[in-house]
């Protein structure tokens, strides 16, 4: 036994907020069984992965060691947690074990990319034992910002392991289980843990967390004393805070719509699966447009500014029918997340254009966060008292912070990064190995390397702009015709309002009407003296280095 | 006289924070002369405008009325207001005025841009008057974050306007001319003001803003507290910030090294110009390498996450010799500007994982904004009492937002954004015209209007890729050789592992043997057929829809 190990391998969301993807496995060294907690995506950005769709962990050495792999766990269905499942599955293709709403968005994911449905099992919460592997696992119901958030209790041959999941300690959290003091009490007292791995994401928030209960009178208070049509907007998932919503504009008698393909599936799968229940009565965008503004209230998605989403089709104009006005009102139960400002802005300032009335959460009246914040999180220390915590979900600066605060706790701890392979048989953890890792994107239906140099390509067209040459050359290498220039992304005209593409073919002329048999016949050389033309004439001409292409057409004998 | 008027348009900064641009006018209806304050840059950033350097208002309607633009007024030298004059001065070709600290850092400008620097005019504080033609201005020195700023009192035959500029009320800024309440009282009492052009950056600050010099002693104890090399960022034009940092350095026994060029360019400026005195003594990189680390202080530049700049080289690795290690600190003393959060993060984690401690600004401990907020706006209001006041410098939320509050203070107001004629000659203000506004890219030395499609080509490339097809026709308009793509930013495998320019190639060959003279004699038809093609198998192989470039090559005969 002593040749046995349990091992902690996260490859995706340590060391980033998203795509979280952790691996837990037991046995001989490079033998170990394997088990992988929760596929999440990433979110691209403009900046750094222009066009990509999503993003997923580099998966590349669990796919290596797929025979070692004995199922994978989903533990709740945000996107940065199951988004990764229909994109990967089929590289691993091992049973999928969630509890059964998760399971219903899971196999609505499978059912759309022509997966298998049945590899999604549904699992009961804690007592229930699953077996994966040397892994005997229960679901433990904890709070968050959708419904069935489960914190993992899992006995391994080593001992107790808690992989919180994402959690808030909410005892009232609206829709689903809160989190519950005395179970959670009688799960300490069970024995030692060994190993907390516990979400980071909140560790700079320096107050307890607050219960979403806490938000329904606020809501229902400013929706009562607005003259027009209210429209309110949260993240899709959180069930409780559309529940929330949609009873305060019930309340302040209103009807409800709720608008986004995303918001009716989240309500639908949580009604299906007997999650939600006593939600209000919603009408269609078509009746909506029939009832007195003052008594019509729309539930929207798009609070993170996404461009396709409800909101940001109502702030540029008539979506479904529905037109916002001078006199209506619109509530961001939201926070933003970074990076997300400018595109939440645009559409603050197009409302506003319009003479709506704009809300914001106005400092955690209108909204709560789904995390457990710093004072939880010491709570949950105290609470398991584990040998070690190693924190997870979050940057890199989350994550020190976390372990700082375990340290203080007394905890031993250590901040590991995705790739970096824990053996957490002892006492502490120690660092065994390092494996490589990274991010994979989704764009259309390719999977690219982060590192392949596809969106590199695209980041340099859209910084520098792109020249191609086209130059056609006959059997003896000589010219045929003229070099051809075509611009993209680059000013039509340089100094003097010369026409670039012209200044350019002059110069390109010139240059092959003049080059010497060992030039022309030589693709590399001459590729490479057309190329420094084209970069010596854009930077004259208005001072920029384009991405350059050439294409030589050498014509045959027939 | 009663057929003259007093107008008042905006070109930038009106609808957006940043390319500050404000016109006034007074005279017959469109005879009047004109006069132009501030001439600002915007920052570009991928989502919108990437591989941009600059944005600049587009003043086209003012070269068109160019004979009767009288001068140019610069209020301080923060780049939203100076930064677009060396840019579009050779359009305008006036004489600029304004202070001396703002005097010399625009011949700077005008000295790099080979520009002539007497055009620009050194004018002294009020009472000086400066006459630009039918307008009396007097320049009212205001608190802000850079020295100098100047609050313009500008007479007029149709009564006085103000016109804030941006500021502060802060009495005590370490540098500079203090906000003088009893100078503004003075003012007021002077006589009747019709109009008040205000900033209204911080409209949404609810709480009255801080002076510079509730600053000291925070960050004096802070540096005091730690054990290793402290490094602070903030504006590089912040020259107030700057003495502070360095004092508080100095008291607790640090030599200071300031590092970015920016920097230190504002600091020997603000010097010479007799701005700034007191400075505590700088050591070089080289030099301060040789000091321990526990008596060094670095001021750098980069508080917003510029790439380029001191903070983000610093969080890379070396830099000019100097590398951070564990026990070191890093204070962001400033504020992250809605839409850099990516950048500034990007940092901070880089920094963690150095083990640098990082310290923010602490909720305003360690950093006071410099404009004035809610309260101090509305104490603006009452002191003079305008017959109407024009919120000014803003989103469209922030104008909005402050028009709401000049109305509770029973001033006549409006939201007048950029393009937006107003007469103000009578008791409320008028819109009498609307006129064409909107961005100009500063892109390498050529000038790019926004909607001139270069940007947008960018963009569409970066989002979907590029595909370059190159096609040779005899003079039969029979194809020679195979068709020929090229691939920028795409998957280079389809399904199954084809390569993707491989599968097109094949299509299109096939294709072109099979079309019609029609089409291939056609060089409109056979383009779009030749690239429906390639979006065709593109969407088929990968899923996606590239942007395409067809060149056609007709060999014409000898």
């Amino acid at each position: 036994m002593s040749n046995e190990r349990l091992i902690y391998l996260p490859l995706g969301g340590a060391g980033e907020i998203g795509m979280n993807a952790y691996v837990y496995g037991y046995g001989a060294p490079g033998k170990e069984r394997l088990m992988l907690v929760d596929l999440g995506v990433a979110f691209p950005d403009m900046d750094g992965s222009p066009g990509v769709d999503l993003i997923v962990p580099d998966i590349d050495w669990l796919v290596d060691n797929v025979d070692r792999l004995d199922g994978i766990i989903i533990t709740h269905a945000h996107e940065d947690h199951i988004g990764g499942l229909a994109h990967l599955w089929p590289q691993l293709k091992k049973p999928v074990y969630t509890r059964k709403f998760t399971a219903a968005i899971g196999r609505l994911k499978f059912e759309e990319a022509g997966l298998p449905q049945d590899a999604i099992h549904t699992v009961e919460a804690r007592p229930a034992v699953v077996q994966i592997g040397p892994f005997a696992v229960q679901f433990m119901p904890v709070s968050h910002s959708i419904p069935e958030s489960a914190m993992l209790v899992i006995d391994t041959p080593a001992g107790r392991v808690i992989h919180t999941a994402d959690f808030k300690r909410d005892p009232t959290p609206i829709v689903g289980e809160g989190w519950d003091d005395a179970a959670m009490a009688a799960l300490a007292a069970e024995g030692p843990v060994k190993a907390v791995m516990c979400d980071s994401t909140n560790v700079f928030s320096p107050l307890p967390g607050r219960s979403e209960s806490t938000l329904a009178e606020p809501i229902a208070e400013l929706i009562r004393a607005q003259p027009g049509m209210v429209v309110a907007t949260t993240f899709a998932s959180n069930v409780a805070r559309l529940k929330t919503l949609a009873e305060a504009g019930v309340a302040a008698d209103r009807t409800i719509c709720l608008l986004g393909r995303a918001m009716r599936r989240m309500v639908t799968t949580a009604q299906e699966t007997g999650v939600l229940t006593g939600f209000p009565r919603t009408v269609s965008p078509e009746e909506a447009i029939e009832l007195p503004r003052r008594n019509l209230m729309l539930i929207v998605t798009g609070s993170q500014g996404e461009r396709r989403a409800a909101s940001a089709a109502l702030s540029r104009g008539k979506y479904l029918g529905i037109e916002l006005k001078e006199g209506d009102t619109f509530l961001f139960s939201s926070k933003t997340i970074p990076g997300n400002e400018r595109d939440v802005l645009k559409i603050v300032n197009a409302l506003s254009e319009k003479g709506i009335e704009i809300v914001d959460d106005n400092n955690g009246k209108y909204h709560v966060s789904g995390h457990a914040n710093r004072p939880d999180l010491e709570a949950v220390h105290r609470l398991f008292l584990p040998d070690m915590l190693i924190p997870m979900h979050g940057e890199h600066r989350h994550l020190r912070e976390h372990t700082r605060l375990a340290h203080e706790a007394g905890l031993a701890s250590t901040v590991a990064t995705n790739g970096t392979m824990l053996d957490i048989s002892g006492d502490v953890p120690v660092v065994v190995e390092r494996i490589q890792t990274g991010r994979v994107y989704v764009d259309g239906t390719a999977l690219v390397g982060a590192m392949d140099g596809v969106v590199r390509d695209r980041i340099r067209m859209a910084l520098n702009g792109m020249v191609m040459v086209t130059v056609i050359l006959d059997e003896q290498d000589e010219p045929l015709g003229e070099a051809w220039v075509e611009l993209m992304g680059l000013a039509a005209t340089g100094l003097g309002d010369r026409p670039l593409a012209e200044t350019m073919e002059q110069e390109l002329t010139e240059f092959l009407e003049g080059a010497g048999g060992k030039v022309l016949s030589d693709d590399d050389k001459l590729d490479e003296a057309l190329k420094r033309i084209v970069r010596q004439v854009a930077m004259e001409e208005i001072g920029k280095k384009p991405e350059v292409r050439v294409v030589i057409s050498r014509l045959a004998t027939e």
